[in-house]
Parts: C-alpha cells; structure tokens; sequence
C-alpha cells in the first residue's frame, strides 16, 4: 500500500487534469515558440494563454509574468536582477528564516560587495515590519522576505512591510512558492515588486516557475530594473532566455486556473484537515506534542509539531505509513536542526523530534485518521 | 494538411519513446528527490539513471553531469561560473558565429569588466585554431567555441583548439546543442572541460539541458572551478539548485540512449535525406541557388541556402507546404541578415535569400521530394 503522503510542501502531485492539459504538448504541438511558422504559432499562442491564467491567479498583468525553470531560479533572478542592476551594489535586507533559493543568492552577492541584512524573527517566525524599517531607513535596494515559510508556514507580515518599503522607494520581493494555490494572493493588495511562484507546490510540474516583475505606472511604483539571470535571445521580454518550456508552461497556466476557481475554499479545505491532524494527534498524545510557528498566521495546509523525546527520523523510520519531513526537504540527510527552527529559538532537544506535516488536495479525512494513529503508535 | 518540417534546429518534436518514459513520472512517481522517504527515493533512483544515460552518450562520468533548466541555462553556467569563481575577472575567448547564449553572457561580463575577445570565422563559418591560440597567448580563463553553428552547421576544429587551451592550461567550453544526438561525440577525444546539451535539439522537450563538467584526475586538467549560476540548496553536488525536474531528466536521459544506439547510422541517414533535398533542389533552380557553411565540416542534417532574388521570410509566406526558418528560430521577426550569415561574410544581397532547412528523425524521402518541389516551385 502506497504510504499516506503528508509532504506537500516538499512537492505536490500534478494534478490529473494538469497532465492532461500538457500531453498535446508534449505530442503533437512541438513547435518552437519563436518560430514564425504555424506550429511556432500554436505554440506562443500557448504560452500566452497560460500566461494570462498566472496573471489572473495573481491579479497581475500579463507582461509582468516572466517563465522561469522553477522557484529557486525566480528567487535568484530576482535578488541578482536587481544587485546586477545597480552598478554600485545594493543593500539587501533579508529575514533570517529565508529558502535556501534567497539566502544563497545573498551569499553570493555579499562575496562581490553587497551588503545584506538579516532581520530576525521571533519565536512563531514572524518578521517585525519596525525591524525591517530600522534595517532600510539607511537606504536599500530590495527588501526580500518570504510570504510563508516553507516549513512552519508562518505568514508574514508582507502588507505592512511593503508601507515602508514604498515611503523609502525600496523595491520588495516575497517568496510566495508555498503560498501560491493555497491562498488567495493579490500582488496590488500585497504591495509587492518581485514574487515567486513555484510550480510544483501548486500541483503542476518540477521545473517550471515564475517570477512576477511589477510594470511601471501601477501603484506609482519605479518598475525594477532587472538584469537578466540566463542572458541570450531575447524570450520573455528580455527578461529570461532560452526556449520556453511549453508543455510546463502550459501546465502552470492550467493549475494556476485550477487554483483561481478553488480559493478560497481550497484553503478552508486544507485548514480542516490540518486541524483535524492536529485534534489526533493531541487526543493520542496531550502535552507530548507542540506546535512550531504562528497557532493563527500560518498556511492553511501546514502543521511542524515536536514530538517530545523523539528524533523526528527516527520515528519516520518507524512509521512507513506515512511520507513527511522532518526538516525542509530540500536539505534532508543531516540531524542537525534546520536553520529555521533554530533562527527561530526553538530547543535543540525538543525541535529533534520536530516533524513537517503538510496536507494537500488530495488528502482525504480518512488518510489523517490513520496517519495520525500511526504517529500516535510509533510515538508512544 | 501538415506542413513538412524541416526545421529541426530550432526544435525536435518529442520521440514518442521518450514521452511514454516520462509519462509515469508525470502522473505517480512525483517525489521529490531530496525527500528521504520511498517516493523520493524512486524520483531519486530515476534522475540517477537518466544521469548514467547522458554520461554514457558523452563518454563522460555521472557525476559530470549537470542537469539545467536547458541549453540556454547550460552555456550561462559555463561563462559565468567559470568568470565567478575568478575574483579578479576573467578573459573570455570566444568566436563570431556563438548562439546568443554564449554573446550575451560575454556581453553582461564585460560590462562587469571582463576582458572578452572575439575570434572571426572564414567565409564557410570556419574558426582558425591558430586564431585561438594567438588569443589565448597572453593568458585566458576560458575559451567558448560552439561544436557546430545553429545556423549553417559549420563543425568547429573543437580537437584542434583543445590542443592549444591544454597546453596553456586555459579551459574550453563548447556549445554541442546542435551536435548532440546528430553525431557522436566524446568529451575526451574532444578534449573539452564544459559543454552545453539542449534537451529540445535531441527529441527530448524544451525546459531540459545538460552542462558537462569535467572533474579531476581525468586527462591531467585541473577540473573548473564553477559557481553556481542558480544558488540554493545543494541539487547537483552543489553546482545547480532547484528540485529537479524529474520527468524531463528522465526524457533526456532516454533520449540520451536512444541517440547513443543509433549512432552513426542516424548521422548517415541525415546526410543522405539532406544531400537529397539538395540534389532536387539543385535540379529545379541550377545555380541560383548557393550554400552557407562548410561543403564537407557541417551537421549532416543542416541545409542553409541562399535562393537567388528571394527573400526568405517571403518564400516560406509562399510555401506554407513547408515549416522551415529564414535564421536562428531564436530570433526571427527582424529582416536583417543574420549575425551568423553577417560574420561569415555573406553579401546582404544574397543572404536575405536565405533559408535554413534541418531534416530529423522523422524526416521521409517522400517529405523532401514534396519540399523541394514547393520551394522550386515558389521560388521560380
């Protein structure tokens, strides 16, 4: 039998009706996009449809959607388009619980010359914008904080910092690959420049993404001058070369579309099942288990819980039922405590036994029952 | 009815074997690699494999093999990683006829205040080795020389240069997008330390490509030092983040061994389908027909022909009978002579005549004979 999977945050099946959306793609529509004969035409005319439904989804234009090869190459276009842009250098204010997609980025630039500054957060993983202001009041060029983190699912307070980054003409960037389908996301709304999307935490396939790029003349805004990430012809507007992935893109546009006309209630969906984890899991073991990040300001889907005197490996490895994480799953492999429990100060001994729990659209009721039983009897 | 398709170069349909292996990786086995329960594993295992794939068509190790978001991404990797991981910038040698994913990287580092020279190609699109070596005399990091031109085929002297950048200790980066699956290749008799794959080129899809990347202890060269174009978690021994796309590296990597048992016999059936369609077209319109690249050094599969008194873009608008390209797919849609077709030096005059046709997998003697009865046809 096919384990319970509980790991969507890691990555999320394609949704059927996504594949299907992409198999004449794959079959009989292989033009190249940039190809000015017919089959280069069906092609773009794909592109452009797709690009259309991400917009919506975002409540975006068009031409500010640039196709990318997934999440972390959105993030680093971002961070690096903007520091390349700047002759000079720039100043990059960043939280301390950042994916690895931004926090290398940073690395990097900080080894030609930028200047980066991590702000903190507290104890449930949240931000202060006040912090954020002291750490741009000096001039910055971008603002890059996370609109959910990936492994305790705390919110972040992106509306409030995106006051202040505007009063200082400072150009904000979230990280929204797990935010994306699972909340409904308004760029206007949220007062962002830059953004991140991510398409297979959103049910379409690894390697494809997107990178929102705010236009001019929307919110009185200077538009980010971008360099580009991957130079070459001149694809997506001169923001991103290389010939699109059609068949993925054409995915994203579809489970972008999906995901329009299932918020908000996928998300009230997703909530229940979480909670209904959690009620298990506190009816099978009380006190023996604590939530990490925010109790209310959290991703619907998300659940990280310490189970006390475990080792949160371990007990996977005692619970073949079930497909989770213990840690980010982009760096699993190690004991240690992943930087984000630990930038947020949870104990050594108690974030051991920290496990990710995260339920998607295909999560049934009848999976969290016996996934929890099963955590319950490896627990115990 | 469809149009013939002789327009390979800019992009291959999917082999239908590669899209029933990737099939199972769209619809069951979504796993992320790094997740460390059964359905990563599995994704895991597929990656592996497909690595083994492409290695073994390179004649390279697994573990030279990084998988991109394409071809483009791929040549951005080598340029860059290579200029970045030298503090003090880096000389970049390069020749006339480079895709635009080899000029535009140069591009950007110069302006970044690498030192980049450009060496001329003869009238058949040909680089002087000898022009490499004066280039690199007084010291380069690395040298970029495509494997064989988009364009007009040209097969670069790829031994020959490699001779010269070993004995200067200087690393050689090749483009093979065009070369790959069309004719062997081996990375030790080349000689080569990078060398960029495009996915789409080989009957694998858009959105998937390879940079080799020599490592230590094989030929006596001292191994690229290579910073990452994509920074974030450690995918790819650290040389590329992203989660990997798993059913497209699967695709690759068949397509990989299929390219690898057809070889050579696909290489010779090309040529003949090629030297056909030029044959019948020679036979329709004599001598007002010419040939761009070299007579003999050049891409079995590749065609580019001046029609005298044309003009490309109007011939193909006249023969909708046939999908072809007037230049690079990568940037059509403007009627100057192509930078390929300029550097080699063909007169304005007759390059506007131009038409690039690539015959593939799939090409039948039937379609070339229709072909070429159309193209005459128009052209008269």
């Amino acid at each position: 039998m096919d384990p319970i999977y509980l790991d969507y945050n890691a990555t999320t099946p394609i949704d059927p009706a996504v594949v299907e959306a992409m198999l004449p793609y794959l079959r009989e529509y292989y033009g190249n996009p940039s190809s000015s004969h017919a089959l280069g035409k069906t092609a773009h005319d794909a592109v452009e449809r797709a690009r259309r439904q991400v917009a919506d989804l975002l409540h975006a234009r068009p031409d500010e959607i640039v196709f990318t090869g997934g999440g972390s190459e959105a993030s680093n276009l971002a961070l690096k388009g903007v520091a390349f842009a700047r002759p000079g250098g720039a100043h990059i204010v960043a939280s301390s619980v950042e994916h690895p997609a931004t926090t290398q980025p940073c690395e990097f630039l900080k080894r030609l010359g930028c200047r980066v500054t991590v702000v903190p957060v507290d104890g449930r993983g949240c931000v202060d914008p006040d912090a954020v202001g002291r750490a741009i009041a000096k001039g910055a060029a971008l603002v890059s904080i996370m609109h959910s983190n990936n492994e305790v699912g705390t919110l972040q307070p992106i509306k409030e910092i995106a006051a202040l980054t505007r009063a200082k003409g400072v150009l904000l960037h979230t990280d929204a690959a797990q935010s994306t389908g699972k909340l409904p996301l308004d760029v206007d709304e949220l007062g962002v420049d830059l953004l991140t999307v991510a398409g297979h935490k959103l049910y379409a396939p690894k390697g494809v993404g997107v990178l929102y790029v705010r236009r001019g003349g929307r919110g009185g805004v200077t538009p980010p001058l971008l360099e580009p990430l991957i130079h070459g012809a001149g694809h997506e507007g001169g923001r991103r070369a290389g010939t699109e992935n059609v068949p993925y893109i054409v995915g994203l546009g579809t489970a972008c579309e999906i995901a329009r006309r299932s918020l908000p209630a996928a998300s009230e969906r997703l909530r229940q099942l979480r909670e209904r984890l959690w009620d298990r899991l506190r009816e099978g073991l009380g006190d023996r288990i604590s939530l990490n990040g925010h109790p209310e300001k959290r991703l619907p889907n998300t659940l990280n819980v310490n189970f006390a005197g475990c080792v949160g490996s371990e007990l996977l490895a005692k619970t073949p039922e079930v497909a989770a994480s213990t840690g980010s799953a982009c760096h699993e492999g190690r004991v240690a405590l992943s930087p984000v429990l630990a930038a947020m100060g949870v104990p050594p001994a108690l974030g051991r036994g920290a496990l990710r729990l995260t339920v998607g659209r295909f999560t049934t009721e009848d999976e969290i029952d016996r996934a929890a039983a099963a955590l319950v009897r490896s627990a115990e």
